[in-house]
C-alpha cells in the first residue's frame, strides 16, 4: 500500500465545525467554520492530491465555503456516502484504499469503513471512533481535517516540502 | 419498574444549548444547537418511543429545529412543564414513573422529581443536579441529550440493535 | 455593615457575556448571553432589591435583553460608571457600601473600588480581580452574574428561601 | 536594540478571532471579536505609538472593526504582508527590527521572521511558533493581542503607567 493517499474526502458537520448549528428567527442558518482548515486544503492543492466533500446537508453555507476554498468535488444532500465516493474513485480512476476520509458520525461509519485512510475527529463517539486508525488531538472545527492532512504528510515527510513551496508562492507574491 | 423509558421528554435551553442566546440589533435571535444530538432523536425513533420538546421560551427557532428533527410533540411557551407532561402521559397511556426527562434548571426541577428518569447536564447547578439520578459527561450544547439517550439505551443493552438498524437504513439507502 | 447589598449593579460585556462582540457584513451586531444569569435576576426580584446594568456600549442588543429580563435601571453608553452609580444610589436612598457591583475590566475599576461588595468574573485581569473581595469560578458568559448574586445570598442563608419562593410560583401556575 | 517596539502590527484571523469564519445561507459573513482586545490598543495609543492591521481577508466585519477601536492603519485583502510591513515602516520612519508583530498563520511567517518582537497566540501550529520570541498564554480570541501588548509593557515597566493614564481620563470624564 502507498502511503500517501491519492484522493482525499471530509465530511463538514462535526469535521469542519464543532457540529453547532445556529438558527435564527426568520428561516436562516450558520455554521462556523476555521479558518486553519483552510491550509489543509491549499497542502493538497500544492500536492496535486484531489480532494472533495461528502456531506448529508444540503445547504447554501457550505457551497459558499467550498467556493471560498476552490474545493473541486464536493457533493451535499448525500446520505449514501459511500456510493458517492466509489463513483468519485471510479472517475479519478483510484480506490477506496488509496481514499483517506475523515468523518465523525454515524453515516460516516460505511466509508469509514471502506477507505485505506479513515480518520475521525478527537470528539467523536467511541462507536465511530473505533474505525479511524488515526488518533487526531483535534476536535471538529479546532482545525482536525488539517491536523488529519499534516499527520499523513508528516508519514510521507512531505510537511518541509508544501511549506516550502507556499513560502516559494509568497515569495512570487512579493517579487511581482 | 421497566427499565426503559416509554416516552422521553427534553428541555431546550441548556440542554440542546449551552444556553446561549444571541441577540442582535434588529429583534431576531438565534440559539446554537448540536448535529450530535440528532442522534437521540433518531435511536428514539427505531425503538417506537414517543418524544417530546417541552420549553418556557417561544421562538421561531426552536419549531423550525423540532420540524428538521420530525419531532413529534412540541410544547414551547409552557412555564407549568410538571401538568404538560402529565397531560401528554395520559394521552400516551403512560405514567410519569416510565417517562425520562431531561432538564437544566429551576423550571425543571418540577417534572425532574416526579418522572422516573431524570437527568441533567454536567453543568447544571448542584440544586437541580441532585434531583437526576444519572450523571453525565456532557454540558449542554454538547450532546447531553444524546448521552443521556445513550446511556439508557446501553442499560437496556438496546445500543447495538439501533446502530444496526441505522446501518440497515443506509445499506437500503445504497440499493435504491 | 450589612452583609445583604441593597442594590445590585452589573456590567454587560464580559459579565454576561465572554467579551465576544460578533460583526457582520452589514453592520449589525450581536452579543451572546446566557440564560443562566436570568435566573441571578429572579432571584434579586423576589428579593426586592433594586437591580441595575451599567454598560459603556450602547447597542439594541443589550436594551432588549434588559427588556426580555424586566430590568428596572439600564444606563448605557457610559464611560463614568462610578457617577452613574452614585446617583443611582442617592435616588434609591443606599450608599455605595450597601451596593453589590460586578465589572471585568478598566472601566469598572473606579466603581468596584468604591462599592462594598464588589466582584470580578474568573477570567478578568490580574489588575482589575484585585479589587474584588470574592472569588467567582465563572468566567463571563457562563454565568458569573448568576454565580455572583448566589454566593451573596448563600453568605445571607436566603438561597432556601428564593428557591422555595420560586417553587411557590411553579405551584401557582400549575393551581391556575 | 531599544526594548520598546515603535510600532505594533497585528494579524486578524486567529489572532483578534479565534479562527472562526460564520457563513449563513446569504452570503452574508460574520467574526467574532473579543472586546478585551480594545485595551491593547488603548494601551498603544496612550504611548503614541503607532498601530496597524494586517490581514488577508477583506471584509467588512474588520473595516468596521478597525473604525470602532479607532485603528490608524488598515491593510486588507494583503498576501505578502511582509511588503506592505516594510513600506509602512518606511513611510513611518522606522525599521522592521523595531517593530512588534503578532500573527498565528503561514501568510505570517515571513513577517515574524523580520521584526524584532514576533509572538503568535499559544493556539498555533509548532511551525509558525517557532519563530516567536515570547510564548503567550492565550489564544486566539481569547485576548491574545492584549496580552502580547501587555508583556511588553510589562518588560519596560510601563503598566503602572498606561493603566495611571486610563485613571486620569476616567477621572476627567468623572469631573465634566
Amino acid at each position: 500500500m502507498n502511503k500517501l493517499p491519492k484522493l482525499f474526502i471530509t465530511d463538514i458537520d462535526g469535521v469542519w465545525t464543532d457540529g453547532g448549528m445556529y438558527y435564527d428567527q426568520t428561516g436562516n442558518e450558520w455554521k462556523k467554520f476555521n479558518t486553519s482548515d483552510s491550509a489543509g486544503v491549499l497542502f493538497l492543492r500544492y500536492l496535486d492530491i484531489p480532494f472533495a466533500i461528502i456531506t448529508s446537508e444540503k445547504t447554501e453555507i457550505v457551497r459558499r465555503r467550498a467556493k471560498k476554498l476552490k474545493v473541486e468535488y464536493l457533493y451535499d444532500g448525500i446520505s449514501d456516502k459511500l456510493s458517492v465516493a466509489e463513483q468519485l474513485c471510479s472517475e479519478l480512476g483510484v480506490t477506496l484504499n488509496e481514499t483517506a476520509f475523515i468523518g465523525d458520525d454515524l453515516n460516516d461509519i460505511p466509508l469509514l469503513r471502506k477507505v485505506g485512510f479513515p480518520a475521525v475527529p478527537a470528539n467523536a463517539p467511541d462507536y465511530v471512533k473505533k474505525y479511524s486508525s488515526l488518533k487526531l488531538t483535534k476536535k471538529g472545527g479546532e482545525g482536525a481535517f488539517r491536523e488529519f492532512v499534516e499527520v499523513i504528510l508528516n508519514q510521507n515527510n512531505l510537511m518541509e516540502d508544501v511549506l516550502n513551496k507556499h513560502f516559494d508562492y509568497l515569495e512570487e507574491q512579493k517579487n511581482r
